[in-house]
């Protein structure tokens, strides 16, 4: 009957991990590690530094270390994957999908050198295939191996929506299946403002805009930028995720996991409705589809297996 | 009878900006408008969305916006300043000094401008001499006008204590005075774990280093971020402090005020502990110093004036 | 610009509205002030000061005091009315109803003298009819008083669909029109689990069981404690209605209001989808209705104008 | 590496049993069993499902549940016990002892039985003795029977001088030794607002008012309330010993302890200053006394031993 607090270590400092490992602290969910390549190594200890130096005043109990070392990780409860690079102005997505399978690779083996029985979480780009590959080289059963889009993609619908109508934020629910971003397969009719169908309350033109916007929701922040991406959000959405895992909650939250037959797809990573809890993806649930989303669903597998033919 | 949201404006959309901002609204406790220069205007708005769009997630109503038009600040219930620029390798101190005064001016008119009722906190470094400069072009009463530096002081105090001892953030306190970093004025013996005096559970020499380490705690961070300073452990300080103002709550804590007289210092702000309500520096609570503390705060005051006979 | 705290008064010192009480205390969102009769005046004093000593370790700043002199609310920001009887075995529906209307006159008349902006909650029995009492009594403006029974209603649904699919209880909504318990109009297609709507996941008939579970909801915490009836969930459905006026939240919330017109009723109380803000309720949502929805409400509808009847 | 909830028994459904339920679940903590005899089980029941039906609204995913079967304690981490008799008029101190010393070696037995490796929280009065008597019982470490008295009456001390200086109850720290009540020994010389001792900011005199106010806060209560003593601030102690313990926070918390020699007491319950992590009391911290400390010191201690003789 141990007390020992849990453990979540994140992988990559940059702000959404380190965003992430602050999340998780605050809420006094567990103890983080965060985890950088050598040379960032006294950057990370200093982010961590200054969330510790933080949490007397936020009122948190929760150790937080940067580290590059990966034995620090050992006997983690979650591992959540935020490293890699963003594509560049110039940068082929292929060369892109290679570097960041690398990176998967070298980070996989170490996680699971040191955690054989955790739970991954994979933000990296792109994601779906990312996830993919630390599923495979993992060798985990794949309930353990979980890819996030559809929090992030929802809650920025559910920004939008709650702007629209000028409601609050809690009362609006959205829906996606299939890929992040441009291959996002939103299910309108599965979105609600206090329950009542968005349908009914948002013109259908209008509604096509704000699904619009929500696909481009990461370029449209990067595009502020000028420099970087969304770090809030994607941190946000990671820590509910773990959240879920952690206290064995039960959400209904959309993940990517691995089909093996759900929705008429084998052998593919990609975003569908999913019970989180104790044992990571516990459930896929299968919905109805109007043909209409089916062959949306089918065009964004389609984009997600392009990507896995680049997968060394 | 209204029930209008506070209101909190954010001058300065860097890092502290930023991350104050969050945790403004991710507590409710008011909505948020972030403040930067017309160049900066579309970051920050990437930033302000961003955060809009974990709102959703972590379960918060709070209007956030980024701009660089003074007139979104329109009767802020509190302006919180993180304007101004860190020092750099080869400028001189009295080149730092100038030019955030110059900051200071600038931003302190639109301020008195859009919100004349307001409370502001200044972040801004030298703290001391530019909250004074803040004082004096506001126009405004003292108590409306409060640096921030001993919260921050104290909760790296109590970090390095927590860890000292192995023990709960909760339990530990500290109490400084005088000015920010090497300045500080710690009193140890008003420093507790669970009400126990430290100075009876660390050895002297130990909890000298400790003291040491608070004092260079910001450098701390600077050197090991290697580009940067802090920013989490600043703006959970700021966020403190407006929350004791917002909700009224008589909290007892460390700020920069003007002293006309308390204890022997006149015409000067400097860092004493106060209690903050809805009038903004309601109290500045008055001490017995022992000599030698008398004599560090009288140094300490030194070098803050030194610091305004830079002022332009 | 003032930081006052804001203030809501509760009337009456039973469990319900003692739990509210702390309920709104805990969430530091008002000063509160429990009234009770004179003979019930210590007591009160006395679970405000239990309260109070509880703040220190739940870390809330708020004032809590028990009084039997209307005075003390004086310029509540909100009033939640939980005073009256409940009904005992061998007491006619009418006895209860005359006799929770007096008591709704003497309430309302001393609200009304001390808080004449003030936005009314009532929770007494039978809740239809005892908002309309208020109503009238209060000469207040219809989106200030407000009642509540589909908060809880659906709480208790959204509880039992929770269990029943083994998910959270933060993926779960429900929805339901008409008056409270037996009277409820439950629209089990806008209820859902993740968005999925319930329908497609609980089979027809085990869903007529648990909609018929919640109607009796109330009826099966009283069998269970054998003496008294449900605290906790009322209290908590009071604290979030008047949560959302108090932040200015615009949640979407079922309430009690005054229809003119919509549903294609008029004249009566009766539970709606509302919008809830810093104006009480800011708009009362119209849904199409099936033909056997609009029936039911009609009824419910029928039920709460045969209770108005019995009003002198 | 599991993620199963967290679990603890509360014994008895009195209002402090069951608000200590509440308090639990609602910091989702851990899922709760409520245990009464048989008698009780329907409204130990109730009371259970009313809380459950709170959790929609308060956001919280944790299981309540009510019984009377011991079995459903099974593998509880810690179980508080709040069962036993309160002293009535008329009742001899030697009754309440022997009657309420049964209850705890029936409760005690079965606790052992079903969770052998527990930590227990006593609450029951005389919490010294009771305490004692489950630790005999139980054959547990000493570590892991702690009893509750400290934090409840540092509470009350902490709000009285929080309404005397008007200040945040966040900033005032309180510190006893002894036993519960009268036996209190208040090391006011501990004690402070915002890390200044209460002696510098409030009359000696007026202090001491506050300590027997303190010492009687118990009475007062049961003295307002005329049936029934205080619960709220009772739960919220109780559980913040729980959190400490669930989340290895290493707080410093006064609690009731078992002495082997510190304090120069020995085999004797009584209140100290403790550290509490997940190995229960994993310190006890010993402080100089001042002779008049000691002595107030042994004097409670032989009020505790003029009990412990009492027991069978």
């Amino acid at each position: 009957m141990t007390m020992k607090r849990k453990k979540v270590s994140v992988i990559g400092s940059g702000f959404t991990g380190a965003t992430t490992a602050f999340l998780l602290a605050q809420k006094e969910l567990c103890d983080v590690v965060i985890v950088d390549i050598p040379p960032m190594e006294n950057s990370t200890k200093g982010k961590a530094l200054d969330m510790l130096e933080a949490a007397p005043i936020q009122g948190f109990d929760a150790n937080i270390i940067g580290t590059s070392d990966y034995a620090d990780t050992k006997d983690s409860d979650i591992v959540i994957i935020t490293a890699g690079i963003a594509r560049k102005p110039g940068m082929s997505r292929d060369d892109l999908v290679q570097t960041n399978q690398k990176v998967m690779k070298i980070v996989t083996a170490e996680i699971v050198k040191h955690s054989p029985n955790t739970t991954i979480i994979v933000l990296t780009n792109p994601v779906d295939a990312m996830t993919y590959t630390v599923y495979k080289e993992s060798g985990f059963p794949k309930e353990r191996v979980i890819g996030q889009s559809g929090v992030l993609d929802t809650s920025r619908f559910r920004t939008f929506v709650a702007q629209e109508l000028n409601l609050s934020v809690k009362d609006i629910t959205g829906f996606v299946l299939g890929g992040h971003g441009d291959d996002m397969v939103p299910l309108v009719r599965y979105s609600y403002a206090g329950g009542i169908p968005l349908e009914t309350l948002i013109p259908a033109e209008r509604l096509e805009e704000i699904v619009n916007r929500t696909r481009k929701g990461g370029a449209e922040i990067v595009n502020l930028l000028g420099n970087g991406s969304a770090y809030y959000a994607p941190a946000a959405s990671l820590v509910e995720m773990a959240e879920a895992i952690l206290k064995d909650q039960k959400r209904v939250l959309p993940s990517i996991a691995y089909l093996e037959g759900e929705y008429g797809l084998d052998g593919i990573y990609i975003g569908v409705p999913t019970v989180l809890g104790a044992g990571g993806i516990e459930k896929i649930i299968e919905l109805e589809l109007t043909d209409e989303e089916r062959a949306a669903l089918s065009n964004s597998a389609e984009s997600v297996r392009a990507v896995m033919k680049v997968l060394a």
